[in-house]
């Protein structure tokens, strides 16, 4: 989506893919394939480039900072997407910096498939103040429900912390009104703008829907926006930077960030003036940002998977295409159960009507309704 | 534009070619480089592809029918570019079928640099009967105004006749309250929609700027719409097609057609809830299409050309973007001065500052304003 947005540009895109069939790569104006772990192969990438930048955080610091001493534009830099990459150290400077979030321990959990000493001791400590369940968290290497385990009792969390190696970040389980995202772009300058905060829906961690506004009063949706420039300057992010949120006893807590475009912004594509993906190129180019201004009232924008016995929605498009005012974004990734394979936007005067015909789309596309979403629940506010 | 809107719905595009850089080629999943004009390349092709459609009509009609004949799907066929590529075949079918054009007669020019006996007195006797000037237009091979020639009596008249070969088509100068366009989007089950007519202004042949409604009537608007329908089931059209009409002495005529996307719908990408691009894409795959709603009360798109000393907009990017609300499309090709490289849209609630926003960023990117565009002059209907 990116590459999109750099091509209405004008723009040419280098991708280093893993693989020629990676999303990214039909619609790039070249491909390396390689590894964002191998130096040679970012080397390459930089020589093809006058700035490097990311779409997911899989990337190796000490790296990146190395392509970065060699005289390389990196955006965001090493330290921003260091934010992204380790859990514990984003606590560490959020905390600092104080913004708001659970109360949290990170613990040293030992080698995966052991367990260090007084690991499961410090967890039953920050138990007894903060209660069971809890929320453990790999600091390193999670994504989409990946590398975070709710926990129970004791029990549980020793087998999670025996299980992961490196350190843990434990958290309290806040009582949810509704989970947040704000995405943010923020140019070299510092200068940044928020596009409004939505509400989102997870299960199992993995984001289902998107509602904007959904039924976040405008006071809160304010709030977020603000906290969410307050965490990308407090970051250094330069590019689009997602701020996960919880909305939590009336107050707003950071649940997870991410210093690239990120599945709560795809609804910018239609709904707003300027998009996630072309901010992030004009941000990290340097470029005047475009206004985050929405352009609809309402916005839902539902996300594609894979249907169980692996129904593929590339074949099914024509009955997504079908459903009145529904914008169908396929990323042409191999189509397996429970993979997220692309996502559906509608915009409208009516939350309810939006919504419906978002998820009409992508069920039309093979899309399973998970338990967890109620389709006849009220979304305005 | 139309791999960015294929690459949205997970599609892939193999995009023939002339030359590796040409325009399409940063964002083709796949490039061949061959000729329109060569059978062999024209099968290579079609071997790569599922349909076969069009951006342009500098194509060989029987090299298209062969394609078609040996079992490719190609879309739109042969018989419906015909009207495209040939005027006086266009001006033929549309006169049989009673849509209303300027009073025209088609000669027989000889070769070029000859003069086919009679063809000086042919146009005498046209002209005789509807006045100088009057305008004579190759029959085929013309685009952006080259093949046009407006001629203000019989030595000019002569002098063109004998500079072009082939059939020339003469028609009557009409009288213009404006200049208009139509897009049509078909489906090969015949169904369509059109979006919005909108309102252009040409200078030398060329596009300078759309405004959606602009000063075009409403009940202007809807019999254009209306026209643009009948004139795409008459040609048989698949995939989306332009009619550009004049709007004179209060009656509709049709100018010219194209059966591609089109200049006069660079707007839809943003203005409408569907683009042209898009649109295309599903009509020649047999997706349903697309609504065509506009999105804004007002759009002004303002094309991008390359300034009198080789001005590149690409290096202007920066300028052009600091303009609140400008959607900045560069199309990557070389910039000569006087060619056309990208355009602007602006979408909002009032026309005069959408147009004039356009403007401004067109301007910033290099642009020169042309002799024939007053800025200053009022846009609302």
């Amino acid at each position: 989506m990116a590459c999109e947005a750099a091509s209405a540009l004008g723009l040419r895109v280098a991708v280093l893919a893993e693989h020629p069939k990676d999303a990214a790569c039909p619609v790039a104006s070249e491909v390396l394939v390689g590894s964002p772990f191998v130096a040679a192969d970012l080397d390459a990438l930089a020589a093809r480039c006058g700035v490097v930048t990311f779409d997911h955080e899989q990337v190796d610091l000490e790296l990146v900072g190395g392509l970065a001493d060699r005289g390389t534009t990196v955006r965001p830099g090493a330290a921003a997407l260091e934010l992204a990459v380790d859990k514990a150290r984003m606590r560490h400077v959020l905390d600092q910096a104080g913004v708001p979030g659970p109360a949290h321990v990170v613990f040293e959990s030992g080698p995966a498939g052991t367990l260090a000493p007084g690991a499961a001791h410090g967890v039953e400590a920050f138990a007894a103040a903060h209660g069971w369940p809890l929320v453990l968290k790999a600091a390193r290497g999670g994504y989409d429900g990946k590398g975070v385990w709710p926990v129970e009792d004791a029990a549980a969390a020793e087998a999670v912390l025996r299980h992961v190696g490196g350190r843990v970040v434990a958290e309290e389980l806040v009582p949810l009104q509704a989970e947040l995202a704000v995405m943010v772009a923020r140019a070299p300058s510092g200068a940044s703008l928020a596009w409004p905060a939505v509400e989102t829906a997870q299960v199992g961690g993995v984001c289902r829907e998107v509602l904007v506004p959904g039924r976040l009063p405008p006071d809160v949706v304010e709030a977020a926006s603000a906290l969410g420039q307050k965490v990308a300057e407090i970051a250094g992010a330069v590019g689009v930077m997602a701020v996960e949120l919880f909305w939590s006893d009336g107050q707003l807590l950071v649940n997870e960030v991410a210093t690239r475009p990120h599945n709560s912004g795809h609804w910018t594509i239609e709904g707003a003036v300027t998009s996630q993906f072309e901010n992030h190129v004009r941000a990290v180019l340097d470029l005047p940002l475009g206004s985050t201004a929405p352009q609809h009232p309402q916005v839902a924008s539902v996300n594609v998977f894979g249907g169980p016995r692996g129904e593929d929605p590339a074949a099914l498009l024509a009955r997504g295409l079908a459903v009145e005012g529904a914008h169908v974004h396929l990323y042409g990734k191999f189509a397996r159960p429970g993979r997220k394979l692309g996502h559906v936007t509608v915009c409208g005067d009516d939350a309810e009507g939006a919504r419906a015909a978002a998820w009409a789309a992508a069920i039309a596309l093979g899309t399973p309704v998970p338990a967890g979403i109620d389709l006849a629940r009220g979304v305005a506010r």
